[in-house]
């Protein structure tokens, strides 16, 4: 599938399609995936043995850590009855210590599996190893400060599960603006929908990139930057929160004015979030949400956000593998 | 099942318990487990695939090294047609590097499997584990010097296999009587049984707690403490042997003094040992047995000792997952 | 198996046998492994799920990286319906810390499963590892400078399937004449074959070894010594590539001086290379082979040459399982 690779559109295929970015989606394509999410959650807790990948294999190649995204992907080929090689830090464990380059690797492990999914801490190792890799799919378990899109899908499904629809959806992206993936893929994932805003609320030193923000108004997502947490307005659909690093910051003085504010309280929440939102956080939760919060029904952080990634995953890998 | 967690004894029913201590098990409870290791052996060394856990992951989650106990499940697991995530030093290889809490992690594997086996450094952490994931079984594998439950299931079945029986038994504990947590949980299983009587071989600076020889003796277990290999009794049933660590004594001097005593040599199974007897060890052996004695058939801590271990798990899981 | 372990000859019989030396295998004993690898490639390449090793456990203990290798057997495991027991570098993960032996490892592994293979970074630990593990076979999957049976086994088969026959072969072996596993099971491979030509390429402080040689030619092996690039004859059917480790010179100096004349480039192909040879490399490829080659049909060492592997990985864990 080299023709096809990097950035090819899904357009309604997925079998033997790379997926290394959200902006290979259309709004069709969300949906089609989505629905078969019922299914998967169908199998996942029923523990009835699926055979959907039977026969196939899966490597699961992380070059950096990340034991939520490994185990997420690692259950979902097992769940629909396949298999994994799992390869963690092969630039220590493997020839990659004697010099081997990411395309001989992924060469190799192209002749062992059916797919691979990647995880590099490089922006663009993703795309590179799939652009290698022609015989089988590649899926990006996040690159770095690139793109991380089976999270920004499950987040994505999270909303729609809830709420029953994309459009007409207001809500609140907080922290780290700038570097956040997350949050540029979930914004971008948004931009498909019509009547949707997005309140973004960050440090002035961590605002939405500005080509993003132009970018996606432009494809009609209302986008309203905030500073404040006493801007955000009653009426989000729902929050999601993000990290704000105290290494992005150029003195700790500077993040220590700012850092409270990017923690959200039970108070903030009286405040200023209405009864029917959800809270989300991709995790980990580092000091972003107080954990008196966990027993709030509308925390779905630990809850349907987590659980829509396995069956998002499943649901993904049985497409590209061409088992849907 | 929060509610039935970390301590909740067993009482006939295994299904959808958290497994973190040995003092969950009445004598009743063993017997019950102990019936279903013959059919486990057998599914094991037949090779006939057994579809028993068919369809259901189990989280090997490995906060600390330990190969054997993680092969040992990760092996049970397999045999009975189940699969495994591994994670082992998610502290390393995870999110827990950026900071997240070990209640996070559990909530996170929960939603991907149905159980997790925990290995961790810190006593507690397992019945903690177990108090946040409130929907699947939590086994203990080991937490520091707390307990390692199935360690301690694995030695009681072997006497019981070799003996038929777990009361009218003399046994022999020596070693590190004061921080052995196998020591601690073998004597534990063992005051639950009648006419039962072991004498205990330590240096003096190691032993054995004082309140858990207060408790056991009221239970009604025969405990005689002993200083000198001289004293060991000829009745004994069996020897089970671990480590005295240097590290433990306040100088190299003290420890030279002792350390000769406490390696089981064929003179002193010649001089001390009756035929019938059997030599234990936990392992990992590590100069506490004379490797000549590993071909004496009383030696079972690389023959049954770790097979039955294999065969306990499988019975465990098997129940503790509701499908024995 | 003791008895027949370590250097047990195959002759015909794959069943329970350890495979741990090139030197086990008669020239018949390599067709009759040889013939199963059709069947292989059509069970990985038609995904059709096979059961030949259901019910079976591999462990795969490896004491030093070797992600290829690793990955190779992993796979070759699950192709055929077994499942794999994954232990790296057990001497940091494990009681290997605490001081365990490689008998008591292996002693211990030997319990949970049917099959072990072991990588290890001391010439001969497989051959030990073979001999403490008398229940199931032990196949050495490298032991240091020692063997590589499997890495061995692929290569020939390659020439085999390439060619037709493995008799009347003339070959190139280049670069690290005296270190090079690779290079010595190959050679020695080849010599169980009659008519059969090995020109040998390598800096004079890196020459085959002259015991070797001796024997080899002895057996019928006509081996041939060149030192210069322009020694090399049109006439080669293969040309065997492996890396000159700059830490095998002396000086820097003396480094620089061979080492382009260790890389194969589109000019030394064009000029040395006739149109029906392969190029082949064990891989990792460092320097060893210009990129530019790696889209030249003469190239197997990223397509033909890892593919085989797996096959022969199945094919070899599929006889001394004994389900085939």
């Amino acid at each position: 599938m080299a023709a096809s690779k990097g950035i090819a559109t899904i357009n309604g295929v997925f079998k033997g399609k790379d997926i290394i970015s959200l902006n290979q989606f259309s709004q069709k394509d969300l949906m089609l995936l989505f629905s078969y999410v019922p299914e998967m959650k169908k199998i996942a807790t029923s523990q009835t043995p699926s055979k959907l990948l039977e026969g196939t294999i899966t490597t699961l190649l992380f070059y950096e850590p990340s034991s939520r995204t490994f185990g997420s992907f690692n259950a979902s080929v097992k769940r629909l009855g396949g298999q994994t090689v799992d390869i963690i830090n092969p630039q220590q464990f493997s020839s990659v210590v004697k010099g081997e380059t990411l395309e001989d690797t992924v060469r190799v492990f192209e002749a062992y599996s059916n797919a691979i999914v990647i995880r590099h801490p490089e922006k663009g190792a993703a795309a590179i190893a799939a652009s290698y890799c022609k015989e089988i799919p590649v899926i990006n378990a996040g690159d770095g400060i690139g793109e991380h899109p089976t999270q920004a899908l499950l987040d994505l499904y999270t909303l729609y599960d809830t709420f029953g629809r994309l459009d007409n959806l207001t809500g609140l992206l907080a922290g780290d603006a700038l570097n956040s993936r997350t949050i540029h893929s979930l914004a971008a994932g948004l931009s498909l929908f019509k009547k949707t805003t997005v309140y973004i609320l960050s440090p002035d030193i961590l605002k939405f990139p500005k080509d993003l923000l132009v970018s996606l108004r432009k494809k009609g997502l209302k986008i309203i930057e905030i500073t404040d947490e006493t801007d955000i307005p009653k009426t989000c659909n729902f929050w999601y929160w993000t990290r704000v690093q105290k290494e992005r910051f150029s003195s700790v003085k500077e993040y220590e004015k700012v850092k409270s504010q990017f923690v959200v309280t039970p108070l903030l929440m009286k405040k200023y979030a209405n009864k029917d939102m959800i809270l989300m956080d991709p995790l980990p939760r580092v000091k972003t949400i107080d954990t008196r919060l966990d027993r709030d029904p509308r925390s779905v952080y630990l809850r349907s956000q987590i659980r829509n990634g396995m069956y998002i995953r499943m649901a993904l890998l049985g497409l590209v593998l061409g088992r849907l």
